[in-house]
């Protein structure tokens, strides 16, 4: 699905369509879209809604993995295993790739096939834009940056990565609560088990950076000490990060309660993010 | 509007808040917002929508001002008069600040406030990610750097700034019709006169990197030359570019014969775009 609503790449701006393919095709653990999908599982959904919705925020996601590799950023040189996309493409077409990307998520979140109702259409699209934006990922991954500089408290680094990937995990898991018009209380749950997913997601990120490997993490690791970042794991140690990475994956499932075994995929999910090798 | 849309700076993430604000408020012609205004007038669209449809398209205009200005793009260290953002505030914080007003674009687009017909504002949100995205402005500004080391035809070179620059002058032409529910008749009529417009526009900027000055433009002159890329005046000449500007003038004025004096104030932008100064 993401390969057919890609732009196709037959005319002279070719490179920044081949940037935008090479970033966001053929690579990933793709556990954002996967969340989508379970969510809608839950309430019904057409699953076609929920591969557009999925492949959206996935287009968001890749967007942002581009931008955070730019040498003015994390300056990274690998990512999902192949050299990120300014190494490939060069810094310019990568920033643009990252912008496009970007327009291509709402695009395919406010067209007609990707729900019928176009009020769904646009609680999505404001959503999304919300978990994207100053109060999301982009004010996170703003946090993070001073982390080089500033010694954060566990409180603010918390803060900072609820914004920076928790918000999109949010987007993911109560997606469904949109599309199939779930209740309030089915709302926050989702919500709820996105909010200690994505903390716990985080600390398994942290771990991999300190003792994961690079053939299965398809990234550069030691990269935070190397720029004396604080993270749950410089603050806490590692110990405690590990326990501190369990109890929040089994609060994450304990979250989705209201469910049966309809939402075990997802409980499980809580349980590998932290168990993962890359 | 555009200050009460833009978040307010009270947390740590301030600096990002900050470049937004710097960005997008106090400067610039403000050219977009005001035929976005002028369309929505010619259907009787509330003009509190509009407001809102221009600061969205705003929005996405400063975010591309940020980045077209980066070092790695056209490296351009002054911007309405004022350092550009990321000489004020870093490249870092540059780049997030363009990626979160590009998240706000649609944020505001996809709310409730800005219109009451759902199916209107996921229309303004695919219409303008297409504006903005690989098919428009980011795609054209892919060509413009290819503009410094290809030499491209008159017929590309207007391809180029079709995407770059015509898309999203289409977009706010045609928001009064989406907004009002206009005709296709009308959409049509305001799509031809945004083409020719914006044709026109881009040549009287070439003219004006050319011969203008830097106190009355607010950015440095001379950046195409200097960059050797291909242009309108590069490839016509300035006298032959000159004409053509006001010959695409006339006919954008030309393609509103479906109204009358009401649609004066989009005509006489029309002229003066090709004889303003800066």
């Amino acid at each position: 699905m993401m390969d057919l609503l890609l732009p196709k790449v037959d005319d002279i701006e070719a490179p920044l369509l081949e940037a935008m393919r090479y970033s966001s095709l053929g690579g990933g653990k793709r556990l954002r879209p996967f969340i989508v999908q379970q969510s809608a599982a839950l309430f019904g959904v057409d699953p076609r809604c929920a591969i557009r919705v999925g492949a959206a925020v996935e287009f968001m996601h890749c967007y942002s993995l581009i931008h955070d590799d730019l040498p003015a950023m994390d300056d990274s040189n690998l990512r999902r295993g192949k050299p990120s996309c300014h190494v490939k493409f060069g810094e310019p077409t990568a920033i643009l790739a990252g912008d496009a990307l970007q327009s291509l998520a709402f695009q395919v979140l406010g067209s007609q096939e990707t729900h019928s109702d176009a009020m769904v259409r646009c609680e999505l699209v404001t959503a999304l834009a919300k978990a994207a934006g100053a109060p999301g990922m982009a004010g996170g991954q703003m946090i993070d940056l001073l982390a080089e500089t500033q010694t954060l408290d566990v409180g603010t680094i918390t803060r900072l990565q609820r914004m920076k990937t928790g918000e999109i995990f949010s987007f993911c898991a109560t997606a469904g609560a949109i599309m199939g018009r779930g209740s309030v209380r089915q709302f926050h749950a989702l919500h709820n088990y996105a909010q200690e997913f994505g903390l716990a997601f985080q600390i398994a990120d942290d771990l991999l950076d300190l003792e994961g490997n690079v053939q299965d993490t398809g990234k550069p690791i030691g990269q935070d000490v190397a720029a004396g970042k604080a993270t749950f794991v410089s603050v806490l140690g590692a110990d405690r990060a590990r326990s501190q990475a369990g109890l929040l994956s089994g609060q994450a499932a304990g979250a989705l309660d209201l469910w049966d075994e309809s939402a075990d995929l997802l409980r499980e999910t809580a349980r590998y993010i932290v168990e993962r090798d890359g």
